[in-house]
């Protein structure tokens, strides 16, 4: 009945040996006493850690030696424990969203790459309903071999993506919208339903793995 | 107890009059002796019909000389009983299809409003994922002020229309696809969620609404 | 890495010019920073822009220069920066609710097209629970060749109202109500399911669509 | 492991003296063998039986003895096992369906009622999106102290009944209908949702149900 | 565009001689300025109201002089305005609750039938999971011709009910409950489904709804 | 490219010395081929299976050699290859059923322990619906220390069971039933949304899955 | 109309001699007059009570004398009312987490089995996307006859458990997670469609069930 | 009104050119007129085409001269017409099935990359309920970049699978299985909330799409 928070953890430092990709804590939903702990583990072991999905008020709630070495992005609410690496190279990943509000998911996506030391380029809000804000980028964005696209609502912009470039598309469903679209479900089931071929998806709002999904198809393309 | 076909029955004859569009009777689920007894009403009221919905199997149950008058199409499963108008005049909708596959319902559409003596034009299979087949036939549906878009899967269709044209755009979901696109609901709401403003939707495989709403605007239009 | 709010947008301020629609922003979701510079790109165009869905919060957190300049209705969360058109000419839509509660949806719909200089009338609190309320406006209601319908809970107005009316009917489910009317889910699947030919509908509480749908009937009525 | 039909069995042939309504046999999905021992069971017993939901296969793999002594309607799918109460007394019970295709269920409630000796009146196929066909008929069904109204699709008809009439309103919702309307899940919601206040509402397609329902209210009504 | 509350209303206070139940207010969802100006209406009509799912914070809101003449109870969020009728007569109607936390349901049903002068009596926290709880009171249940359940999460009781009494069984399912639980759907699904032959249901928290049901039973009584 | 039917499979014979349940093979949806292999590799190994799920259809395509080795049961859809252990001991397991229907399901059950060599009592149709069913029997139930409930619909059984006996009771949902029933979704979440503590649940229509816990629980009891 | 909150209430203290389960009080949802009724009313009946589910408003809105003798854990919120029972004797059960934001839930069944007086052994945050963390400690799990399994989100280890261990396997699903997996409805499925047999399921985040569910085993076993 | 089966078609065969993957007939649906329309068009342009989920009653209604030209595979039910590329190179993807019952998935993920003269390796039934079938291959899968894993049901192979392989990991959830599980939407959303980084998904029994995705990668790695 005693049980102390590190009884509750069991932290996988050795997952960037195992799978390329680095421990990341989910922060949604953890007690702060977790999270404290977590971090002074992390110190311990001289690691960094990319913290997701953590609010604002789990951010306030730390001790202030904890939390002044965070850098911490409000709109993706990720935060970055300890040094990142350097990012360089070549940028081979485009991230691309449909309207100005999916910038929560696509940040996300962007800072995890950061993290990883990889490099990203931004296309926004360039959604088909206008469909020349598109067409107008297209040819720059065929340049990357990876495309992650982020998209809510109806997200029609990975079924146009799919059929204009012959790379990886990755696309990420966001809860962008109200009534039908609230929560994004109805983004992720368009886009399973694509009539692209070989449009893959992740979890709704999933920056985070969108772009664990590119450092997985790096790997492969013998870069990381 | 002792109840007939008849008695189940209440037939509107004078729809047309009141809100311009005539009565149709939804075949699918209406028991044989049922049907039977409305078409007999139709003959009695030298009245046409139009059938939707009507399997190959309720055809042939049909008395011959029933049968007999009855101009079937097995795609759209729509019959017409009796002599419908004459289609005449300037098309001033165009009817749209992403894939072959949709044909079953633009058809649908296209029928109901031959028999309401009106002309459509069709562009089938146009879908999305393979963007130069819409864009090379864009300016060619412009020319209509009414657009029926038919879309099933993720039907992104309907949202790259919207944001392409100034005119009226009624868009309908199709039950084409499988897993999360099998029976339309992806499509319905993906279409409900569209970034397009003032695009508007019917019923899963509902081209014969999408062709009454289309008479409906022709009536304010003046045109009928 | 170092983005600035401006990165994230791409404003379409030539839709108008397109689609016969004005860009309109929806607001739900935006982070602050990224509002703010919708404005300041909207006041360097000399623009006038259409807010909707936007919270007090978000109209408190402006700047005093860019909220000054800002008509807000609370009860419809919408903005209209800057100059709108004179509304002038006959009044050719109707739009109807079915209760006193849809008003934030029917008052979307009526700044929709005041912003656009198109006028509108009113006709609430006429649901068909009881029918007199209906019976006794209809006639009135007739005269308009396009009809808004704003129902929630059951829904059942539309259905009625098709079958009143040979013009153009356009039904907004709302989120009105609680249990399974919760959301508008209910009353989107009603309208949805309608009995009455030629029905059309928007996403739920889209007050804003079903505008912009009518916009386009008038358009294509010559009237816009 | 060596069992028999009878073994799976505890029919209550008590029912009737505890609650007012006879053991009913629900035969979808029952195994043949189960029927065949549960009507011996009944015929050993000398009582007679309704028998719901029986597919004409099921009607048609019973011994000819058994069959014979069997008063079957396919469109209620509904079957009436030995000797029925003589249907006497004045009609208290309007049923009220929105279309021909409603039919099947409001069948099952007019059987179940005859079943037990209670008469009702049909008024068939009076759906509101022709309004008239309704008003044309309400005053005689508001002489009904008890209305049984059958509907799918949007089911709007229970929600201007409720608002017409004082007395007890029972709604079926059907599984009429496709799209969203398949199922009849939008017209259960649809009811749960509606306006009228005091409507109740059975199990999609339940019109036994109904019945019963109505056998509890003619209970304590003093007329059974 | 210069709206009024007063024009957003079309009070109904003709209901209680159409169907025996007087008007309602549903309070959750209306804007402040809409609730004040209905109390006026009711004010200047010397009319009395009843005022369901109101939030103390509405209560809060309302000019004081408005305030002071609403009976308010925080459990069942219901306001009564005006004087109402005297509660006289026999109790013709149990309310039974599964649970403690079911108690805002039935608060709910039993102010409602208060309001239109009709005594009720309460049987609480007799869930089946303590089958005794409610054999020690089924007799005393019994006496009551109609009795209404309040269940919620898996909403067994009215089952059990409905074959242990004669009478007319209303059953309403609460939001009571977390997991699949949450929210009622599972409850009002288990009632709907229910293996009890005639138990009717109303929407999800509905108290107001079957205490209306019960108000149509009586009258068909005769007793009202 | 040329694959057999045998690089498809990878059986399991020593999962019985693993976790104490033999090796099952569930039928639905296996190609004619991939079974009659599992045979021929079962027959090999001079083992015994368990076929769970096997249409009459795969069956009757196996060739007559393999067909005469499987003692079938059309009721619960199981099939037992080779030679059964003997059924010994003590019953320590009620099988209880809320109606026939349930039978297919119960029978599931009853087969998989006796494959196992494990006794069990049947308890048929005793659904709470005629409450004095259960009563009758609860003493004889209460004997076993595990109680196995399936029960569709309402599922209102094993919430009832689960206050009257202090063992392990392991609930099946059953797909039986129609409207809001069909499929067992209803039950399913009914009996998850159980008021009694400690009831266990299992996938719907999932016989085999509750005999197995009851093998599990056996083990613990010291028994196998 | 005048009912006080003993009215609501009807305690069932008898229930531990009943099915060897202690009465325990749902507080979700509770009005804070009734929780403190219960409170009255145990301490009259010298009792102990477990409190589930109680935010720390609830405890804080408590008389002090009251709420002084409750020990209260914030992570799993639950009170123990009065003097729990010493925990004394080997451990039997396993409490797994796949992840630490499960030990809400796990802290529940934990603190419910301490409660009855019942030990048990930890093992957190070993889900099997680092499947090392499992098999590190699967040896000293499988020790325990049996296991409970606390995950969320895809919840596979409860799958890969079962087919470790031989004994009884009792999963609870969590809510944590996002998107699809928010609420836990995915998590829940997974583990009802689980592959490893004899696996069973409480309802989402129900750690109080499957304790519950674990002291039925032991008395089956002779422990308790 | 006299259109022809080729006027519902627009075929895409530069497609390849275009986005490195060939046009693939989607044959669930489409008329017979259409799929022998489509097929015409083909032999005219002297194409190859992928045919997926056609039915062998489509294959057989076929003209003998066409149906002569395809090599169909009744598992996957994949057709391919015309002389497909020779399959030449190392083989960089792995096709992993958690059952036997995925076999007509992996088929169509084999087969669709061999259509492309892509090799790829197997390896069936190796679910993670039993554990050891995965352990005792996954150093040869490892040997792989890209890992296709096809699982229905719970489905949480792929998240095992995820944190043991670095490379490219593209699950596709199955429709195998019954109740919850039956049509695969508990497997995907499983997947989609999978605790692994970077694994993707596809539609539901989709191996067609994955198969263009590990195209797609192949691109991207220089291998294609």
């Amino acid at each position: 009945m005693n049980r102390t928070p590190k009884d509750d953890l069991t932290l996988d430092f050795a997952r960037e040996a195992r799978i390329g990709i680095e421990e990341a804590i989910f922060c949604q939903g953890k007690a702060d006493e977790h999270l404290v702990e977590i971090l002074m583990q992390a110190e311990r072991s001289a690691k960094s850690l990319l913290l997701t999905r953590m609010s604002l008020a789990q951010l306030d709630m730390l001790p202030p030696t904890q939390k002044a070495q965070i850098d911490y992005d409000p709109i993706s609410r990720t935060g970055i424990w300890g040094k990142p690496r350097a990012v360089t190279g070549e940028t081979k990943i485009a991230i691309v969203t449909a309207g100005t509000s999916d910038a929560f998911v696509s940040r996300e996506a962007a800072r995890t790459l950061a993290y990883h030391g990889v490099p990203s380029s931004a296309f926004m809000d360039v959604g088909v309903a206008g469909l020349w804000r598109l067409l107008d980028r297209i040819d720059e964005i065929k340049k990357h071999p990876i495309v992650i696209v982020c998209a809510g609502m109806d997200a029609a912009l990975p079924t146009v993506m799919g059929g204009l470039v012959s790379g990886v598309v990755l696309a990420v469903p966001t809860s962008v919208g109200y009534g039908v679209a609230a929560g994004g479900e109805t983004a992720l089931r368009a886009i399973l339903a694509t009539c692209s071929a070989g449009v893959v998806v992740t979890n709704i709002d999933n920056g985070f793995g969108a772009a664990c999904a590119a450092l997985r198809t790096l790997r492969v393309m013998g870069i990381r």
